[in-house]
């Protein structure tokens, strides 16, 4: 018997903030398995900022999800049927393209298999051992370069690829301030991740708190919010510094361009180096990269929160968290049980 | 009997275009040579669009020319008197301080000998084979790394950089757009460098023909312009695109800011790396650079144009040609004679 699949498709491209209407949750039957492909019954669906990018028609790193498309997300899930041989039921998979849905068809050259370590729970391998981990792993490693006794600069330090990011630079030695938004958070990244110091947006000027607490300037910015932060910290960045840039928030909600650095010159006088990546860009380095990030944990010496929203019809009001702040670590839903 | 100086004094810092009394011309007698230094006759002053940016207290790579100070540049001379063991009166030499000045008092440790070679004048030498070819080398060949086949779009593509720039690309089998101002420099760099196409911004519609010339987006900008030039290149970069930001004349005459790209964005979609750099970051790597460079030259691969004014007292109307763009090739003035 088919199974009935529960999926969000794309209804219209929102112009602000995602709206009820935008996305649509539709009923349909699954079809019949190819040879080579997998039935995913997704478990936990990964809620981040790049999936309002692919919602509009903005100029994007992958093709904008189709008006009338399941909404692209990223999942952890079990396989209920199989047509390859090289997964069974009752595997742990990641595939490619999971989606805002209950269940997903995946071919098995697109399935990655989930390595369960004790102590380390499912969610994490949509956080700290997965997507974010590695996009702060490679964000900070390849692209700043960092040095022991350099001063890095984080933003949305209490998120899921900020937190990490700020861990890892404390383990090669690095200075780190952070910049979240709330009391809480900035206690959190201090007091248990060991960060050096905190700016709260929310309470406090940026700019200066950044001159206060880096007075010889920063040299790397790990930038994930864009607009007013980040002209901040770059307007700070010292000889040779250095921005990864991951992200910009500030701007998804928005039309139109993503705003930059106001005295772009600084580039130039202050010779800088400014690299946007995407972690699909280093996909074919993950593996020492996951090796990494374990033994850390398992050491340790990376923590993390993950934020689990029950129910896949909670994901549309969910996402919205990730732009007001209010979530505590890496936020994703819950479309299924683990068992 | 001491010599009588002649010297460029700053005594007001522009707001605009470079005005009449902004530098004043000066007569001084030549103090007495400590132990370890030598008197240099200035023969040529190389002329640069940083020179105005020298001249302003805008944040900048070196600290601006002070008011009443002798205005900085680059000069190649001739030794006159010398205290030290390591030069001789009538030896070539360029001194890390020239100034716009007939002479220079400089330290033997901060003056660096001219060899020179049979075929290759000794104006080369502030051009080609001297600061400009080093800046061309370095930032194309370390920012951009450029590979065969990649598509090179190169600002001021006629000027004394940006014309190195498109040579050495294609010596490296790089395909090489250069923007240029007026039908004359478009023909040179087209006709007599090697450039695949020339792009005139005085005559057409600089976006446009980059969608003509570069359909498939572009691999790499050395940018020297900076503003709406280098924001139609910015927009055409496509994924893992590198823009080595070697200048922004197109903003020296202003103050405030210096404008970056529209769309920021485009750094992250599009995986972008951009990079600024002074050539003197490079001094410790330079003696290859001069190598290639001299080969290149002696091979007939590297072409070049110096463009002399003739008179210290006319550097500071000569220097407004950088920004119109009336001249051709590497600017300077001839101070004194070369024998």
């Amino acid at each position: 018997m088919a199974h009935m699949n529960r999926a969000f498709v794309l209804k219209h491209r929102p112009t602000a903030n995602l709206a009820a209407g935008d996305l649509e949750l539709v009923e349909t039957p699954v079809r019949e398995l190819a040879q080579g492909e997998l039935l995913i019954r997704n478990i936990y669906l990964s809620l981040d900022p790049t999936n309002r990018i692919w919602m509009s028609d903005r100029e994007q790193y992958l093709p904008p999800v189709g008006v009338g498309d399941v909404m692209r997300g990223g999942t952890v899930g079990v396989v209920e049927e199989s047509r390859s041989d090289r997964f069974a039921p009752g595997d742990i998979v990641m595939p490619a393209e999971g989606g805002w849905a209950l269940y997903c068809i995946s071919h098995e050259r697109a399935t990655r298999r989930v390595r369960m370590a004790s102590g380390v729970p499912l969610t994490a391998h949509l956080s700290v051992v997965g997507p974010t981990g590695l996009t702060a792993y490679f964000g900070l490693l390849d692209i700043c370069d960092p040095q022991p006794g350099e001063t890095l600069v984080v933003s949305a330090a209490a998120g899921a690829v900020g937190s990490v990011v700020g861990q890892i630079a404390k383990i090669k030695g690095v200075r780190v301030v952070g910049i979240a938004g709330g009391e809480a958070k900035c206690r959190w990244i201090v007091d248990d991740l060991g960060f050096d110091a905190a700016i709260d947006y929310k309470n406090e000027d940026v700019g200066a708190a950044l001159d206060r607490l880096c007075p010889d300037g920063i040299d790397m910015n790990f930038e994930n919010v864009g607009g007013p932060i980040m002209d901040a910290v770059f307007s700070r960045l010292r000889l040779h510094g250095r921005m990864s840039l991951c992200g910009m928030i500030s701007g998804y909600n928005e039309e139109g361009p993503l705003a930059g650095p106001t005295d772009f010159g600084r580039v130039l006088m202050k010779r800088l180096t400014i690299r946007g990546f995407i972690v699909i860009d280093y996909m074919a380095q993950a593996k020492q990269a996951y090796t990494d990030l374990s033994q850390w944990v398992s050491e340790g010496r990376l923590k993390w929160k993950d934020h689990v929203v029950d129910g896949l019809e909670n994901a549309p009001s969910a996402l919205d968290r990730l732009f007001t702040g209010n979530h505590d670590g890496k936020l994703m839903v819950r479309i299924s049980p683990e068992t």
